[in-house]
């Protein structure tokens, strides 16, 4: 089994480039993870996610812990025996969907109090559980619980909410290191009552602290520095695109990776767009993560080198051309637009696995030409050129 | 420009396997043609429906006469071209919906007016227009426009349509010829004010005719009879799987079989269960196509080399084997039934692709194995081990 580990090796400016090696491999960074919500990326099977060049997969605990469960996934061997899924894989921590999903949800200290989306039975999901049901998924990658906040909050509202963060980053920490040693000494004696149905599936499991802080930058540096101070494997950067104007963003992320130590991987969640993918790695961002890709797919919303193609557009009824006359994916070398739109109009579920491809495709490899222009030091000129060609064509309405 | 032609190179008792050859190239028969509606298998990419072995797809000239369009498709430069898919395809001659799907339709002489299902716009489907409309789409087979009686039906009732079938055959069959004329033929000045908008995309299709007949032996004979005098590259029988008993369909194929011309494939249409097409193959029959693998793949029931398994019931959510053991698909090769299982109870429209291929494998290795039996004159003990080892294990409820 690999320790989870992190190595940098080439920068340019804050931007790097590395490799972060899990108990399920290596993940050349900076790198784009799918969103696979359920165990699966929507619309693509697991050989079409490989074939764009995905080396790692997010899954959402929140869903998988609904429905099947974490322990009926834990006596299946863990999530990639589940799944069927054999590269590294991070889970979130639940948080987030249940303050965007679930119904009646209140914060307590201990806590979010829920029900669940799907039959309204009632759960708590608490610091400690987040780190169990992890467990029993046996992700690469685990996320520490932490409180959501809505944009805009004052500025004692996101204290509040950063101190309840860390108070819970504490308290997932300590179970986490307490279920490694569980692990690690067989004859370890010690009272397990408080966790009898966990299974560390995964004893490489690596755990991520988040940083919180809203908007305020002193509330930002606070956070990442106490956030260290708890000490994880790594760190992210929560709370962030959220509604907040994008400059506002990138100030905050600019802000905060120079106060997170360099010798682990950065990672910024829930973001974004692909100039927002070379903006962020331009501020020292090593991992992303984001529906957008797979949900505009599905809604006919193909990224392309030129701009945003919406599909459904009438003008591309008898347009003969691919998507993206510079991409090489299998929907861009198999079919025309004119096809994608039939298919999307004809609303043939065929039409969200071939989008799906595409923008899967776009995002992996704008990963990739990123790398491949931090091993030559040219990030900057990738970056001018990427903004330029994405400005070239006006965008569809 | 390959012209159509068919070959048989092995029989054994009725069955036979042969080499048909069209104008995108060979179909080893007994072949079974997955269908892809709108140009698209439902759930699947072209590049799976090759990777589990299809040789031949079928559209449906009603869904693609209403949208796109058959002239759009035209001017694409034909199906094959717009849907990108380079082997051979067969198209029905949209009667077939028109009678199951359009609204409102009255059957007349001169042929079927309807509205269409999407947005109630009048049509006339006309044997000359089923022609047309298929030239337009370029496929490598059309099928001539035949009357579809519902079952049961009374024996004048099936003799006036069978007689109407014929006539229209007629007429069918005469503007395909002169369709043909006039592309083989450039100096060709004639009158084709009645076909103004017609371009033959496929100088190569060939034009297969359709006995009818309902479940009446003699009107099966004389249809038969009657439909080869007229004259088509190859035959299918119609009107069967309509709701008749499975004894009475195998005896009204093992019937026609012979009153057709062995040099011709012979093409079954709209069947049918996989026991179906070993028993269909047992009397003759060269082709196929149906819904039922694709359709019941996303409805949750795989076909399995020991029966039907719903993979929503309950008993397989902790159930680590594969749909079915003793198959190579990519899905059980990768998936556990409990995946699958809870792909599909969590509504993921990866259970309908990875179910799809499963049973469109399924279909195409029995095909392949029918196939391989014959080559070795082993058809009738493979007939009697498939059928063994499908009641070998209870179906699920």
């Amino acid at each position: 089994m690999m320790p989870f580990s992190f190595r940098v090796t080439h920068t340019d400016g804050a931007a790097r480039r590395g490799l972060m090696t899990t108990a399920h491999g290596e993940v050349e960074t900076p790198a784009f993870m799918p969103v696979g919500t359920q165990g699966a990326v929507k619309g693509i099977t697991h050989r079409d996610l490989e074939s764009v060049g995905a080396q790692i997969l997010l899954c959402n605990t929140y869903h998988l812990y609904l429905r099947p469960g974490d322990e009926l996934i834990a006596r299946r061997g863990g999530l990639h025996r589940f799944i069927g899924w054999s590269k590294p894989i991070l889970t979130d921590s639940g948080g987030y969907q249940v303050f965007s999903l679930a119904a009646r949800r209140t914060i307590a200290e201990e806590g979010a109090h829920f029900q669940s989306h799907l039959d309204g039975s009632r759960h708590l999901l608490t610091p400690e559980r987040a780190t169990d049901i992890q467990a029993n998924l046996g992700s690469d990658i685990a996320m520490v619980l932490d409180e959501c906040l809505a944009h805009p909050s004052d500025a004692a509202t996101a204290r509040a909410s950063m101190e309840r963060t860390l108070r819970w980053a504490r308290r997932g920490r300590d179970r986490f290191l307490r279920l490694r040693e569980r692990v690690s000494d067989t004859s370890d004696t010690s009272d397990t009552s408080d966790t009898p149905d966990t299974v560390v599936t995964n004893a490489g499991q690596a755990q991520f602290g988040i940083v919180q802080g809203s908007v305020f930058p002193d509330l930002r540096d606070e956070s990442a520095q106490r956030t260290v101070e708890i000490g994880f494997e790594a760190y992210a950067i929560g709370g962030l695109s959220v509604g907040e104007p994008i400059d506002l963003m990138y100030e905050m992320v600019a802000r905060t990776t120079p106060c997170l130590p360099s010798s682990a991987p950065r990672y910024l969640m829930g973001t974004g767009t692909p100039e927002d993918l070379v903006e962020s790695v331009a501020r020292g961002i090593d991992l992303f993560d984001c529906v957008l890709p797979t949900r505009n797919a599905r809604n006919g919303q193909l990224f392309t080198s030129q701009g945003r193609l919406n599909i459904k557009n009438a003008r591309y009824a008898e347009d003969d051309r691919p998507p993206d006359p510079e991409c090489t994916c299998y929907t861009c070398r198999t079919c025309s637009r004119a096809y994608l739109r039939h298919l999307f109009a004809a609303g043939e579920m065929n039409a969200a696995t071939l989008n799906t491809l595409h923008n899967l495709h776009f995002y992996l490899d704008t990963l990739r030409r990123i790398r491949e222009s931090l091993l030559f030091g040219r990030f900057e000129s990738f970056r001018l050129l990427f903004h330029e060609s994405l400005s070239r064509q006006p965008r569809d309405p």
